[in-house]
Parts: structure tokens; C-alpha cells; sequence
């Protein structure tokens, strides 16, 4: 019985589409049993064969990816898939993909679109007023029982009226300029090219932006043009009152000199999702109060997961029955 | 010299209005040259004499008082006080003050209105943000070295389209629905009268709403009919998701309970600035992820500090020339 339940099961896996999983990722794991109702996932993480060997296993049957951001999908890893067409991406970056060796190849690339926008842009608020209000660092006080012992703590900043440069103006940035707005902050932005229907002030220059503020956030994709954006010079122009936070990708920042600026007093304080070389964080970090961290997890939450996992079986579905795929990006 | 300008300046303060402080404040502290230049301060807590030798002695000088909310003005005190004619206190509650006795004597009572209502509504966002996202665990997670060790973090939860109750719709509570509106919230509140300006749904009873929100936010004054409000009942109403944000007065939730309710996992979560005996907080809570606590530091940063010294000067300032107060309230 149990064994003709399994062939049983082997058989209607053998006719499911099949799709390359690239990387763990959360909806996998969450969404496992759903998922295996409508595709046959290849894992490789759960094969003992090396990458380069079970890619070239499954070359023939594979036309379809869901790869998550954590792996670079090189054109070294494309050669191993000759049938690919589609790649389905969990991210809204596309920085781990040769998107050029994707559009020659006629490989089809899509991401999330806008369906993590605003959990990043809640958790870009939750991190700066943490920071400004120093929570994560009151909250210790009163856990570690020093609120007893040492009476007050140290008063923060109010966040309204307080300058806010939006680095990179797409949904997020969008997102995030509209809750800041009705704390009463003043916004302005840049982005690679002014916005039309954007109405905060628009600065061209990263570091004239810096210097006519007292908050970066960082919302921006991560490319040659950004990568260590921002940087020492960006840093002074924010001035000593400053804050940065950031959402994006850690190698915009230029850590190291961050690491230095914030030891010297430098900038104010820092709100960090993201790193340069995750999950390691520089430890001079981990002893200052004005650094709130969160380990790359501003882009989900349970409810956006749930979302992510749909709209991975609704492209993967119009991708096997050539109907249009949602957030088509190549 | 030195001798010259000390009776000098002794003879300045002479001429100076004498206004009698109760209890410490960081803006005594902060300003304390400023004040000094306009006021005779009486300050008990740096006389060696006990409180009512020492408010008997200065009995006959002591026209106006600058009160902070940590001592309770009862009518015992009013007694040894019988020229006193204004209280200027630094807080919006006023439970601590015996406004009846007060306004039996003459006395006129100004609080400090609006100007700390963002501050505190920032507060609230901050501390709903960190727990359902998760910001001060997340960040003694990286910070403790964690993100190698363990990978990733639980995902917390999406704060648009939560359903959020109000609980007091005075000024904090109307910033604090402007905000969460902004993050895609569906407010609605209870107050002790429904406000006509006011076009969120209104439930007069804490119960109902609770059952029809997964979050409540006070912002009500404590009173005799709100003390205990936030019992074990409208927790198990607002159920095993919901989330409670205290930034009022500790007493207005049953402490107890609420550590009862959170043990047993009958609601999610609580971010409190306020507790019933502060700074006494239960140890309970030290152990708990989803208990975000700061020491009653919602109501003030360093900008609304500076506003402070402000009104009280120009209230005192009024009140010894005669001419109208701000925010008087008896």
C-alpha cells in the first residue's frame, strides 16, 4: 500500500514541471508541501553530488528557475543549463544575475515587483526612529534592570522636521517618503534620473544631497554606479548629526569607512539591514548604541511570504503555459 | 572680587520671581543657567531640610510652583502652600495633581499641552514597528553574533492592514492614527465620547473594539474610569495575534494580567514606555522577545526638551505679569 501510494506520488511528480531551485529560501521551506502539488522542485542543497554534476544531471529537463538572491548566477552556471528560459528571482535586486548573458541566451528574467516595498519601507521607519529614539538601546536599559539603578535615559531626537534624503527614489523609496511625510519630515531625494511625477526636491548629486540633510536612506539597487556610493566625503557632507539607514545592498556603503566615522563621532548613528559581506558585520559595531542592526530582514514578513509564494506559482504557471509573467524584468 | 559678585548675584536672584520646583527634571537640569537668569528657583531636593519644614519656611514667597509628574500634589501639600496661585506642570497627565483642591483654592493649573504629542506618537510607531517587526531582537541577535551561527531570523509580521485601536483620541491619539495611516492601517478608536471631527469608526465600549482590532495603542489619561481598563478580558477579545502599545500610564492596564496574558501566549506582544510602578517593571517581561520596554522616555527628545523650557518660561513669565497662559487646564 504505502509503496504504491509512493509510486503513485513519483508518478504525478514525474508529470509536474519541472524547476531548478537555487538556494534555500524561507517560501520553499514555508510553502514545501503546496509547492510540490503543482512542480517537481530539483534541490541541490539536499543532493550529496557537487553543483557542476547535478546541473549537468538535470541540464536536459531544466527550463525554469526559482533562485533565490543568495547565489550568483554566473554565465559559468548558465552553461550548465542549456534549456533554461525563465528565471524566477525572490528578490527586488538583481545585482546576483548576468542580465546581460540572461537577455543573449533569451532567457526570461523576473522578480518580485513591488511585493516586499512596504515591509522595507516599514522596517526603514522602525529602524530610524530606533535609532533617533535609541529603542533597541532603552529596551536593553530596562532588561539589563538599569532603569532602577540609573534613573533617567538619555533623551533622543525628534524625527519631525528632521531633513530626509531618499537615495533612490523607486517604489520603496516612494514607500518610504510617503510614512515620513506624515511624521512631519522634510524629503527630498536623488535617483539616477529626476522622477516626472515626483514632487520633493531632487538633487542630482549624492553628496549635495547629503549635505542639505540629517538622514540618508538607502533604497537604491546596487550597481558599478552605486557600489560604494556612499562613501568618507558622503559621509562628512551629512554631517556629525547624521544618520544613515540602510536597506538596499551593504556594498552601496562603503563599511569600512562607516566603521571609521562612527567611531570618530563622524555621523550620528546608523540603522543597518544589510552588509557588506553578510552575515558577517563588522564587529565595532556590536558595542555601539547608535547602530540598530537586523540581519537582511526588512524585505519580509510572514504575510509578504505568503504573498511571494503566490506570485512564484502564478509566474511559474503563465511561464509552463506561455501566458505573461508578472514583473518581467528581461 | 569673587565676594562682590556673589552678593551680586545673590541680590539678582532677591529680585528675581521665586518659583518653588517639585521633584528633578531634565529640563531644570538642562536649562538651569537660562532659568536662572529670570527665576529664583527653590529646589527642596538640594536642602538638607525635609520637604514640609522646607515648604513652610519659603510658605509666604511661593506664589507659583513648577511641578514635574513624579510627585503627587495632594492636598496636604496645597496646605503648606497657602499664596500658591499657579502650577505649572511638566507633563500632559495630570493625575498626579488634586485638580479639585486646586481649583477650591484659586489655583491655576497649566499643563503642557500638544508640544510633547508627536514625540510620543513617533514613540508609539517605534515600539509597534520593533515588535511586530521584531528590531530590538533582531538586532541583540546580530549583535551577539548570532546571523553566522544560526542564519535566519524569524520573520515577523506587516504592519499595513492591520486593524489598530485607538484608545484615547486626544491629540496623541489623532498623530498616532495620522501616522499608521500612512503604513496602510485600518484605525478605529474608542474615547470617552465619539468625536465629531473625528471619521474613524468609533466604539464606545474597550471590549468591542478590542475584539474587532489586532492592535491597540493607549493614549488615554488615567482616571478613576480607566484605571485596569486593559484587563484580562479585552485581552483575550483582542486575541492570541494582538499586540498591545502603552504609552500613556502604566496603570491603565492590568500589569498582572498583561504578565499573564503574555506567559501564556494569549496575545502577541507588547511595546510599553509606562509601567504601573516605575521604575519598577515586572521581571517577566526581561526574558520576553516580544516585550519592547523603554523607561517612560516616549514623551520627550532633546528638540521637545528645548520647547519645554520654552513654554514654562513663557507660562511663568505670563502668569507673573497677568496676561493669558498657554494650555491652562484649571
Amino acid at each position: 500500500m504505502a509503496k504504491q501510494e509512493s509510486s503513485q506520488k513519483k508518478k504525478i511528480a514525474d508529470d509536474l514541471p519541472t524547476v531548478l531551485v537555487l538556494g534555500p529560501h524561507s517560501v520553499v521551506e514555508a510553502y514545501e508541501k503546496q509547492f510540490s502539488e503543482k512542480f517537481h522542485f530539483l534541490k541541490p542543497w539536499e543532493s550529496s553530488i557537487p553543483l557542476h554534476q547535478f546541473l549537468s544531471t538535470h541540464a536536459g529537463s531544466v527550463q525554469a528557475g526559482f533562485f533565490s538572491a543568495v547565489r550568483r548566477i554566473t554565465s559559468d552556471i548558465l552553461n550548465n543549463l542549456p534549456e533554461l528560459r525563465f528565471i524566477m528571482t525572490t528578490s527586488v535586486g538583481l545585482d546576483h544575475i548576468d542580465l546581460h548573458e540572461c537577455k543573449r541566451r533569451g532567457i526570461k528574467v523576473a522578480n518580485v515587483g513591488t511585493i516586499f516595498s512596504e515591509d522595507v519601507a516599514d522596517m526603514a521607519v522602525g529602524l530610524l526612529i530606533d535609532v533617533l529614539r535609541r529603542v533597541s538601546a532603552a529596551n536593553r536599559f530596562v532588561k539589563d534592570g538599569l532603569w532602577h539603578q540609573q534613573g533617567d535615559y538619555p533623551l533622543g531626537h525628534k524625527l519631525g522636521g528632521k531633513r530626509v534624503g531618499i537615495v533612490g527614489m523607486g517604489r520603496i523609496g516612494l514607500d518610504v517618503a510617503k510614512r515620513l511625510n506624515a511624521f512631519g519630515c522634510i524629503i527630498s531625494y536623488t535617483s539616477r534620473n529626476k522622477k516626472p511625477h515626483v514632487t520633493f526636491p531632487f538633487f542630482p548629486d549624492i553628496q549635495e544631497l547629503a549635505a542639505n540633510c540629517e538622514i540618508l536612506v538607502i533604497c537604491c539597487a546596487l550597481t558599478d554606479q552605486t557600489h560604494h556610493m556612499i562613501n568618507k566625503r558622503v559621509m562628512l557632507a551629512l554631517g556629525n548629526g547624521g544618520i544613515i539607514v540602510n536597506l538596499a545592498r551593504g556594498a552601496i556603503i562603503n563599511e569600512k569607512e562607516l566603521v571609521d566615522c562612527l567611531l570618530k563621532g563622524e555621523i550620528a548613528g546608523a540603522g543597518l539591514d544589510v552588509f557588506e559581506n553578510e552575515p558577517d558585520v563588522p564587529e565595532e559595531f556590536f558595542q555601539l548604541d547608535n547602530v540598530v542592526m537586523t540581519p537582511h530582514h526588512a524585505v519580509m514578513t510572514e504575510e509578504s511570504l505568503r504573498d511571494l509564494y503566490e506570485l512564484v506559482v502564478r509566474n511559474l504557471d503563465a511561464f509552463f503555459s506561455n501566458k505573461p509573467l508578472m514583473f518581467e524584468v528581461v
